[in-house]
């Protein structure tokens, strides 16, 4: 727990233990009634009273989840954070403890590694969770960050996906395919910089969309909502992967099929028109692109009244029976089979 | 959750959550009514049912834990979910569930990340856990393995690091350096190798301290036989990093000085003999070595009748006043501060 492993520290001029008092000293506890133990013992100590625990760990990898060049460090710890909140509150569970393990090179300062952390202490601070332990340890290749979330429900509150019943509204939380048209901007601005670096990297006017991408937030005042209008959903996942993987994961684990409108699938401004410069199809991003850490949820219809009146919660399509398979009913009124479509899909421009 | 949060897999061939179905048909649950939810959702979801629930977590990094040219994988997977349990064991505890996530590049076929997973399987049985869920992503560099081992105890039976006492007696478990000594010689035999490949490595005569480096057990037995003799120790740590460092963390800790007797250092005459043979002193191999997943632990003076009888357990010392500092009473009978040394003071022969 916290404890340098590897004993060939890169940032050994910290002294043995100083990088691990560096992080106890820097950790704030939030719910010290919750968590008996933290740092500096073999284990943390978690008192859920009686409650369930849920866990859930997700792991970042330098190249393929963040690119130093453009995910600032501050920013990586705090989305490090949040992506895994976000599958806790997919199980309409509260987290209330995390444990972070990083590995890193030694091309890393100790400020960079202050940056990291003071990006997951914000995100902590933002959702009151605790960071009860973790590992540090030098890496030979990249930054790779992996992150366990801890949370609590009582078992009747606690959704899963397998869960939902034919004729359920489908349902998602704010808006889709952001993340991805922001990491495009960042891409296209690295490539000419790369290219010229006397061009300075022109974000202007893509405010929304990079914020989406750089710090996204979990989306904890949802599972506040529904809770105080009365309403459980039927079952519930967290958009990482992309809209359409989401819907798939619900409809099979549940044994059904799904009808979902294209022109109800919620779309800001911002992303639409930067999907349509970068030729690509606002509806494919939006299914396709993931990292909008949204909620994707299924209520029975008798609900609907209840979350009417909220704002942020679009009502998408709805169940059906297997046998009628997953499609979506496009903007001009047909019908098409649904694809969990991946980044290999949406770089093609299928369909 | 065993999502391929990557999007970009590397082992695509499997179709897109072709990987996440492969672990969970490979998955054994030995505790279900423990493990309400295991992989397949977003989170796992425990019922600790009013025990406190404890949490720790590792992460193993290529080219810094381990050296896929000599370590075979099913191995590693096996001692990556040890060092994990270890951790829980030293809080007196029961490890019941792991998490794993994994980072790997395209350089692995199926099969690796098969023979990987074997192993852990292997663990996960022997020690009776679960494996709840995880994370698989391909990596730009090596291979990183994170997990996270969550167990139970009840309150009054936790024993943390902290709690020693003046006059304490200083035990430890097994015989220390070994796991250390297995290395030089697999490195020793890598160089020969590499610089000669027509030459075979020559391992025989080393069973005992290759399996110490490359297929380590977490001292569950020891744990429990404590327990049957009715002995809870006052603090107690597993030592991964060597023996001096972990004095150095229970005396700390509690603010006490210690007093150990080289004489009393367990070493394996196999351990003894391979380190003569390398120029190294047994004694600092055991002080500094690590990696050797023994528990240290403290008792109060009166227990020490009850556990006499115990084989495996060695009395190497005892907890003084702050004030006398941390000492090692050496073979010739002088009294010398000891030093939490790393690697770097055993590669310099330090002492």
């Amino acid at each position: 727990m916290f404890e340098n492993t590897s004993g060939r520290a890169e940032l050994s001029e910290l002294g043995e233990f100083g990088l691990i008092e560096q992080i106890k000293q820097s950790v704030t506890i939030y719910h010290s009634e919750e968590t008996l133990k933290g740092i500096g013992d073999d284990a943390a100590i978690l008192d859920s009273k009686g409650q369930l625990t849920v866990v859930s760990t997700d792991m970042l990898a330098e190249g393929v989840h963040f690119d130093l060049t453009f995910h600032p460090l501050k920013h990586l710890g705090y989305k490090s954070v949040v992506v895994n909140l976000s599958d806790i509150y997919a199980m309409n569970a509260t987290p209330k403890q995390i444990l972070v393990s990083v590995a890193l090179s030694n091309r890393f300062s100790l400020e960079a590694f202050e940056e990291l952390y003071a990006g997951m202490q914000m995100a902590c601070k933002q959702y009151q969770v605790d960071i009860a332990g973790g590992d540090t340890t030098s890496s030979r290749a990249g930054l790779v960050i992996s992150i366990t979330a801890i949370g609590v429900a009582k078992k009747e509150e606690l959704v899963y996906r397998n869960t939902a019943n034919s004729k359920d509204l489908l349902c998602v939380s704010g808006d889709l395919g952001g993340a991805y048209l922001g990491l495009q901007i960042l891409e296209r601005e690295k490539r000419i910089f790369l290219e010229n670096p006397a061009i300075q990297p022109d974000l202007a006017g893509n405010d929304y969309i990079l914020e989406r991408q750089l710090k996204p937030e979990a989306r904890k005042d949802i599972v506040e909502k529904l809770r105080e209008c009365g309403v459980t959903p039927t079952a519930m996942i967290d958009v990482s992967d992309g809209l359409a993987s989401e819907i798939f994961h619900i409809a099979r684990q549940s044994g059904l099929g799904c009808e979902l409108y294209e022109n109800k699938i919620p779309i800001d401004p911002q992303t639409f028109e930067r999907a349509r410069e970068f030729g690509l199809d606002p509806t494919v991003c939006a299914l396709s692109g993931g990292e909008d850490y949204e909620l994707l949820f299924t209520i029975r219809p008798d609900d609907y009244e209840k979350i009417r009146e909220h704002v942020d919660v679009s009502i998408i399509g709805h169940m059906t029976d297997a046998s009628l398979g997953v499609n979506m009913i496009t903007k001009s009124g047909s019908s098409i089979p649904l694809k969990a479509q991946g980044w290999d899909a949406l770089l093609n421009k299928e369909r």
